[in-house]
């Protein structure tokens, strides 16, 4: 333990892509934990396409970053000091905090961890903040059923990956679209998708055609533009789009226009948005749940893992421009 | 009773705006029911603005009419002979039969009115169809609470007037889309809108806008188009969008593009399609329900009756172009 910490600061909000260019790395003194607080150290950052929305001044479901401001996110942390009763030196806790070595916080909103652990960088991703969101979206809006078809988008990817798994628990043929043919080897192989369409490799429409013969009953969203348009087509009478996030728009400046509804009527399609955030209580039962198959083995995930804080920024636009493979974690310490 | 009835049969697949000579008025004997079946005469023919996608050839949740079949449609009927035990001349009935003055069908599928019956045409809108459509779609997916803010567009007409008032009883501030200065003030002073919109009158964000000044919660789609880009704009957070129809491009011969998708995540939307085809159940739930709001005139609407079958085409032009007022009906006998 220093007495110095790093921190990135948003310095200009991005146009397009952000980059390094877009924060200041500045360091200042750890500051001490005052009454009900707790400092940590970051162990691991996780980097999610959400947040390009707080780098924008956009008006969305959460306050953006402001310029000057450390950038926010997800970690997990182990403990320096705690004036709060429920933490003390030693212990291991996850909790929405940023982009900073050294980290000063409320203790209201962290969680710790106890039991026994999976690795701990899993705790960002499969069984954190993305692993819920596949398993609120899947169980509250998708409700798949066996014998359906579910078609995920982004299915490598930390979100999708897991949707994908919870289908094939449930029963269901498990399509994925993912870009390149080493994710498709790995979502079909590894995680045991039913198949996979390549985006990068032409004509959606047939790809889908092709590996969803009976038509997609729940569709997983995760990506928009032309593989939302691809995917809408394939939908079935009664069919459920999990609406989680359009990541190949966020860098847009001006949106595209979207579907013609019309198909919505004719074929009583539910879609609907989710945002993990509002259910805080779902993080608990999902790591319950999962936990165990993560040790076991039997839930499979891939995480890139990038070392080094000063390399977040990096790690943020390979996630927003599908470079990077499976759930992407910065190490800090 | 003549031995003789008239039908329209559709001549050729209009393309935009149907009209009469889209279709051919046939004369030919009455035929008599077999075994299991029931013939009626026609009293009043339901005109509504799905009928639109029974003459078009374009894939939709029902089989199109056929060049030369007799059109479809919902009618009330008179029994006039019955091989069935269920039916007796006299009977008064409702049920899906199509645009003929005297009808042979199998008695599956026909209710029959009994106790005390509000105005046989009432059973073709307000408690029919159109009402059953509005009920279903604000009672499974609008699901208002008091204190919300519901925006309805087709206010005026067949299924809005019903949502509206629906709306209303659950304590909701209920906002009305509309064309022209009478329709408007019929929605507000006859139905108890508590605003209507009128979409004659251009700069719709600021009229709604102004008209939902907390945005909207539960928004009632009929119309789509510009109506509808409007609409989904003032959507609030965790609002719900019941899709019934999108009349407006009804006669389209191609689809333009809808929204972009993004604010549904952003804005955790729920978009639902609904057809009330699907709940024959909640038909007589329905009536049950709302006849005595029709009988002691707490329950208002309103009804553009067009007399003579070979009117019909008509009629339903008048529909698909928002020249009616309230529900249309044709009066057969």
């Amino acid at each position: 333990m220093t007495d110095q910490r790093q921190s990135l600061l948003l310095k200009e909000r991005p146009t397009g892509m952000p980059s390094a260019k877009n924060f200041t790395l500045a360091t200042d003194a750890i500051p001490a934990p005052g009454a009900g607080e707790v400092l940590t150290r970051t162990l691991y950052l996780s980097i999610d396409p959400y947040m390009r929305g707080r780098l924008s001044d956009r008006k969305s479901y959460a306050p953006s970053v402001q310029i000057g401001e450390v950038m926010t996110g997800e970690t997990v942390g182990e403990v320096l000091a705690s004036n709060d009763p429920g933490f003390v030196p030693g212990d291991i806790l996850v909790g929405p905090r940023g982009w900073s070595t050294h980290i000063v916080s409320k203790a209201e909103g962290l969680t710790k961890l106890t039991g026994t652990l999976a690795p701990l960088s899993t705790y960002l991703g499969v069984l954190g903040m993305p692993g819920v969101t596949a398993y609120y979206g899947m169980s509250d809006i998708g409700q798949p059923k066996a014998g359906e078809t579910v078609l995920i988008s982004a299915a490598s990817g930390a979100v999708g990956s897991v949707a994908g798994q919870l289908a094939k628990r449930a029963g269901c043929r498990v399509v994925g679209v993912a870009g390149g043919p080493d994710k498709c080897l790995y979502v079909q192989e590894q995680l045991g998708f039913d198949a996979c369409v390549d985006h990068h490799a032409g004509d959606l429409d047939a790809q889908i055609a092709d590996a969803c013969p009976k038509g997609v009953d729940v569709y997983f969203e995760n990506v928009g533009g032309a593989v939302q348009e691809a995917a809408f087509k394939a939908l079935n009478f009664f069919s459920r789009v999990i609406m989680c996030g359009m990541v190949a728009q966020y860098n847009d400046t001006e949106f595209r226009p979207g579907p013609n509804l019309g198909f919505v009527v004719a074929k009583r399609v539910k879609i609907q948005g989710l945002i993990v955030f509002d259910k805080p209580e779902r993080y608990g039962e999902w790591r319950a749940l999962a936990a165990p198959w993560i040790l076991d083995g039997s839930f499979r995930y891939r995480e890139t893992i990038v070392d080094g804080l000063e390399n977040a920024p990096e790690a943020l636009s390979l996630v927003l421009s599908g470079g990077n493979f499976g759930k992407m974690v910065v190490k800090v310490a």
